[in-house]
């Protein structure tokens, strides 16, 4: 399985993602599910990803555009114009590339789903946090639900509930997400060690913050 | 859907368990799924109940023998001489309850089955606690699991791993629980209040203390 968070506050995003992938308990490797694509000064993107790993891979691959020539790419989620035009060119790849594998096309219990959390910032807009169905569609967090999580949700939900304050310093989300993923990789086999964090300050346009947790952190 | 937890101290059993059932969001409903018998001074025996209703009650209701008049009845695990003789009764009486209902017998899967939590002290023996599970077959907690959850088990899990510790008081204890079963409820509307509280100490044979928390409490 996998577990992501990806936490909206007041100073930035802060995301935190296992790195386990498994098929049943005899099959498990380790495989990067956090990616970051930036235009320093001008626009931070960072994506996590949990389901099918053919699925979530092609996706990352197709958003390098490694199609392409190396010389020749240029990722259209870096010209894209808003943070809600990269949600929505996610989505579709998203859908696409599960279409493409599933003769049946996406559909929510589908063995080649995925689901995608997004978040960043491009200058002139705010700091923002998406989850990508495999359908295609997303939300967005809000005041209200200032948060996201993707995975095995449920071990490490309720100190987040308990935890979060949008006012909290930058450490101390650092701090609560650590707390939470130990919930989870005390009691699910299938997440595991080590977990990449990444920090993304409000109007730095770059990773403020990148981090692999080793078991001896 | 339904929480329980029984935990397994030095200083004798804890349980606690919700009061909420429900077949769908839009029909939920309380009843009680937290039951004791004992005979003061000699034994006391308490159960939990997770799974479907018909089934649960089927099984406390032939445990009470109101197959009976209420003049003859009385109930053979109270004369049963060993915990573990208890629990391979109710275990036997859960298997044969399911395998009526159900057309193709007791499944794992099945929409009859039910699991249920079984703790108690008889006279002679230590306080032990049990996991019964639709099979009929059981498991008995142990220093190394000294606590059974049944039902919505995920989020109120970490506080317990973290929390427990087998020399802690009954008030400890039930302080955990309370943080545990909050947890839950945040964050799963099929688990609701009131809770059932129920202290066993060791030696004692009789509840020691049972309690009803209410919204207002």
């Amino acid at each position: 399985m996998t577990y992501c968070v990806g936490l909206r506050l007041e100073k930035g995003l802060v995301f935190m993602s296992d790195t386990r992938t498994n098929s049943g308990v005899d099959n498990i490797s380790q495989f990067k599910k956090l990616f970051t694509w930036s235009k320093p000064g001008e626009r931070v993107i960072t994506i996590m990803t949990a389901g099918n790993l053919a699925t979530t891979q092609t996706v990352v691959s197709l958003l390098d555009e490694r199609t392409k020539a190396p010389e020749d790419r240029s990722p259209s989620i870096l010209d894209a114009p808003s943070m809600f035009d990269v949600a929505r060119q996610v989505g579709e790849l998203l859908r696409d590339v599960i279409r493409t594998a599933s003769p049946t096309g996406e559909r929510a219990d589908s063995t080649f789903d995925a689901t995608i959390m997004l978040g960043g910032q491009i200058r002139g807009g705010g700091a923002r946090l998406f989850l990508i169905y495999p359908e295609g569609n997303f939300l967005e967090a809000s005041t209200d639900t200032p948060f996201f999580q993707i995975g095995e949700t449920k071990y490490g939900r309720p100190i987040i509930i308990r935890g979060y304050d949008r006012t909290m310093s930058m450490e101390d989300a650092v701090k609560l997400l650590m707390v939470s993923f130990d919930s989870t990789l005390k009691a699910n086999l299938s997440v595991g060690l080590p977990l990449d964090l990444q920090v993304i300050e409000r109007d730095v346009f770059e990773p403020a913050h990148e981090h692999r947790v080793t078991h001896d952190d």
